[in-house]
Formats: C-alpha cells, sequence, structure tokens
C-alpha cells in the first residue's frame, strides 16, 4: 500500500502543519497556522514510450526499486518545466538511451492509488544504439510473442503492451484511457 | 510569470532544506540532511469537462482568482485518490453544479511554464439544473456564435473550444495533444 510521509512542518516558514479544511474548501490540507500557507498535494503524472524498431518494441529491465529486475517500457515522473512530449523523450534517453521520434499520445492510465497518472506515446527508434542507463540493467527489443509478461514490472505497462498490441492487429491505434484499480488483497490477509 | 514558494525547511522533519543533486539524480531537488528526504516537486494535473446540452456548451464565470469574472469550462485541480474521470465530474459538481454522463478524453495540453497538464474530457448535460457553485458567478450554456471568445479565463479553454468545434464541424472527434507556451512579453517590458 501507498503511503506518503505527512508532513509535520511547514515547508516556507518551519511552523507546524495543522490537518483542517481551510476557509471555502472541502476538504483537509496541509495547514500553516504561521504563514497561512496551505500545501496542497495533487497526484503526478508519470510518462513514457511504446519505441519501436521494426515490429519490435523496446523494453527497460529495471536496475531500481521497486520491481527491480523486471521489464518495463522507458518512462518516469514528469519533471517541471516539461511538457509531457519532453519528458517521454528524457526518459526514454535517460533510461534506454534511445533516441526517437515521438508519435501520438497512445494511453492515459489513472493508478488513484498510487496517486499517479500513466501517459505513454508512441515513438519510433531512430536506430539501434541504445544503451541502459543509469537506472536499467539491461534494454532490449522484444517481438510480441517473446514480451516477457510474467516479468512485467507495472501493470500500466502491461495494459499499454497488451492494446498496442490489439490496435496493431486491427491496424488503427487508437488512445486509451482506463483506471487501475489497487491490486487484490492477498488471500492469507487475515480477514 | 509563476513563481513558486520555494521549501527552505523539511516539511517531515523540520530541518533546513538544501538545494542540490542527490545521489543518483541529474537536477537539483529540495533535499534534507537532517532525515534524508528528498522532495520531489512536479506538474500538477488540471481536469474538467466539455458539457454540452443539445448544440450549446456550458461555461462558468469565475468568483475566484485568478481571471475573476472571466468564462472557463469547468475544470480544476485533480485531487489524490480521484481519477482524471473523478476529478473532472467532480470539478464539473463544483463549480458548475452539473450532473452529467462522462465521454472520451477530448484534449491533453501541456502548460510547462506554470508546471500543469490540462485535461479534458466531454461530456453530456444529464438535465439543465445546474447553478453557479462556490468558485462561480454565473453558468449558461452558449452555441458556438454566442462564446464570449475574448473573455475566456484560460488559453487551454479556449484552444479546447476551438478545437471542439472544428472537430464537430467535420463530424469526427479526436484526441488532441498540445503545448501552450508562455504568453508573450508586453512589447513595453523594457527589453
Amino acid at each position: 500500500m501507498f503511503t506518503r510521509h505527512p508532513a509535520r512542518f511547514c515547508a516556507i516558514c518551519g511552523s507546524s502543519i495543522v490537518r483542517r479544511v481551510p476557509t471555502g474548501d472541502n476538504r483537509e490540507r496541509d495547514c500553516c497556522d504561521g504563514c497561512g500557507a496551505v500545501h496542497y498535494v495533487n497526484p503526478r503524472p508519470v510518462v513514457g514510450t511504446i519505441p519501436l524498431w521494426q515490429d519490435r518494441v523496446l523494453l527497460c529491465r529495471r536496475a531500481i526499486e521497486p520491481r527491480y529486475g523486471k521489464w518495463t517500457l522507458p518512462a518516469g515522473f514528469m519533471e517541471v518545466g516539461e511538457t509531457t512530449a519532453d519528458g517521454a523523450q528524457r526518459e526514454t534517453l535517460e533510461e534506454a538511451g534511445a533516441r526517437i521520434e515521438l508519435g501520438p499520445l497512445f494511453s492515459m492510465l489513472d493508478v488513484p492509488h498510487v496517486e499517479q497518472v500513466h501517459i505513454f506515446f508512441r515513438a519510433q527508434l531512430l536506430d539501434t544504439e541504445f544503451t541502459p542507463g543509469a537506472e536499467s540493467l539491461e534494454v532490449e527489443l522484444f517481438d510480441e510473442s517473446a514480451i516477457p509478461w510474467d516479468e512485467l514490472a507495472f501493470r500500466t505497462v502491461a495494459m499499454t503492451l497488451r492494446m498496442f498490441f490489439a490496435d496493431r492487429a486491427r491496424g488503427a491505434f487508437g488512445v486509451h484511457t482506463r483506471a487501475i484499480l489497487p491490486p487484490p488483497a492477498p488471500r492469507d490477509a487475515g480477514t
């Protein structure tokens, strides 16, 4: 389960944070009675690509937690000052050392229980000179039949790949929006 | 110009924040040498709808800054724990008192200079019992010919409406991604 460190101090003035509903608002926020700041928290965009070389898709094997050793599409948290397209290209370069021509938006997948929105663009590799970045153990091109479905790092990656191959099979690519629900609790969770 | 209050204190432990590149990272972050936390900052999703009743679009006149008195599509910051679709419906209810059937994604517009991504869904009003929420002065249905183009609050709203009417005219709705650049500097800015 995703947990966020609770804010105890105001990042601006250092006073104690009080959790309450600000005037004119309708939900509890991290409020500072020292300087009056309200510290809003919002979901974070994760941006990535489906990089193609001919019929094959580029995947990265993760060198970091979570999901060390599992395979993923190149993707990561969007940074301030960039666009979703900028971020998707940057992550593809950082994680896979891969230069791409970015294509259209393909999927926008809500993951509310981890406070994220995952956004994937289609992309064409410009060459095969890719190489693992610091966050990847290896980077490889996979035929559809070779995708390591049981070794994928994230459900949004599996869902994006499944929709991508389905669209490719029918010869028409769409833009897909879905919500991913929390994984089922383990059966021995004692409930 | 958008400016963020710089973080001076760690929200978790209250120590001073040091702006530096954490180990293994490649850009400056708000780092705490007290508890080791790195406080990442990411762009925020804004979610909203294009609510339709027959041929007309519902707009809200803003009762809050920024852009007090200007017209907007119902939209606002996505909250943690919800999906983009949840947030778009919530904002439509909060700002316009409007019950809708949410339709497909229509636009995803990057606004990097304010660190936001604006996401609009098409929507059908379920009835005309809408009523201004606390953040709206009035709520009204507009024919395309009556849209107050010069009194719209945000460029993402104007762009979304222009693309919506263009798609409607050609009889096919797409999903549109664009980046909005900073507004041009005033001519008398002394440069």
